[in-house]
């Protein structure tokens, strides 16, 4: 696999100029990192990240512009790899999961995609960068701070696992730059924790 | 096809004895009524049917027992046809829409699977046999009422669109009987208006 010659300039998307932009941070602990796999749910479960997608850029009929979505693939053959999904450059592109496969196996071959960013990279390497940002980060977890008593601020980073959770070293690890926050007594699916952070920032006057 | 012999009362699940009891129908236009198709983005887009299902039934590693979900095809080759999908006989389910690709040309094939009826009914008798029911229906569209002003009772009914939408003459036809409500100011992914409609349920103090 090639890995793509970028400057962490041009990788990190610069969002220092934007009122509001909102960030997620997937890990994958299983994802696949190359692009030989049968089907997404077979490769280490992209298929998880495929619904995580699907609900952090897509309304109906329009692609979410202020959304750079984030995912770490932990699984083999040779991980980690950070792959960067934003908003504002993402083409070609529909919901369903076959078009996602074709695009993970595409990128993970060393293809590329417009708005798509591979990069040799781990969870806590990405961290340590958007916190070096100064970027208000939230961790999901069931036992967090409710969510209805949070102020995410401008620009909020959501941090979560995938449908194992984080290790308990990176979660630990994340917690020294974020806070912990919950949607409530259930364990949601991952991409329902997107879905209703869109939707609650969705309510406020500021997102367009 | 061979189509299902079951009389009105095993197939509406009956939900008179039920404290709190949640139910979506959706109307998918186009989607496919046999189980010859590819794949389900090419079946009519059985696709948004999935991910519908998908954040209607599952939290994480666990199936919502308290919902039934019925979708109205109205594609080829034979419409129309209702398919019941009941949380609390569904078995042998996973996330993934491969998964469920096999269920659905296996039920519209005339075969069976746990917890799922298939029925030649159309949208508008679905909507009067709910409505002869005295059930609270909701019908979910951009210029409704805002969904927190909302009380929704004990069982209510959520009636949506596909990604084109409800029929004009289907959505005033299901006006007769129920609301129209919105999520706010944004058109939504049906998944995702399931999605907030469930979570919005949780944070009831009365849903388990």
């Amino acid at each position: 696999m090639k890995t793509k010659a970028a400057t962490a300039l041009d990788f990190y998307p610069d969002t220092s100029t934007l009122k509001h932009m909102i960030e997620f941070v997937l890990l994958s602990r299983k994802g696949r990192t190359d692009g030989n796999f049968r089907n997404l749910r077979e490769a280490g479960r992209l298929d998880v990240v495929h619904e995580c997608l699907l609900l952090g850029f897509f309304t109906s009929g329009a692609i979410r512009r202020d959304v750079v979505f984030h995912v770490i693939l932990g699984g083999p053959p040779r991980p980690p790899v950070h792959l960067t999904f934003d908003g504002r450059s993402l083409t070609d592109v529909r919901t369903d999961e076959r078009t996602w496969e074709d695009i993970f196996r595409k990128v993970l071959s060393g293809g590329s995609h417009p708005g798509v960013e591979l990069r040799r990279e781990s969870f806590q390497e990405l961290v340590k960068e958007l916190a070096r940002k100064e970027r208000d980060m939230f961790i999901l977890e069931e036992k967090g701070e409710n969510i209805s008593d949070i102020e995410f601020g401008n620009n909020p980073v959501f941090v979560l696992g995938d449908h194992v959770g984080l290790p308990r070293k990176d979660e630990k690890f994340a917690l020294r730059y974020g806070t912990k926050i919950s949607l409530g007594r259930k364990p949601y699916l991952a991409a329902t924790c997107v879905d209703i952070i869109n939707y609650l920032l969705d309510l406020r006057a500021t997102r367009k």
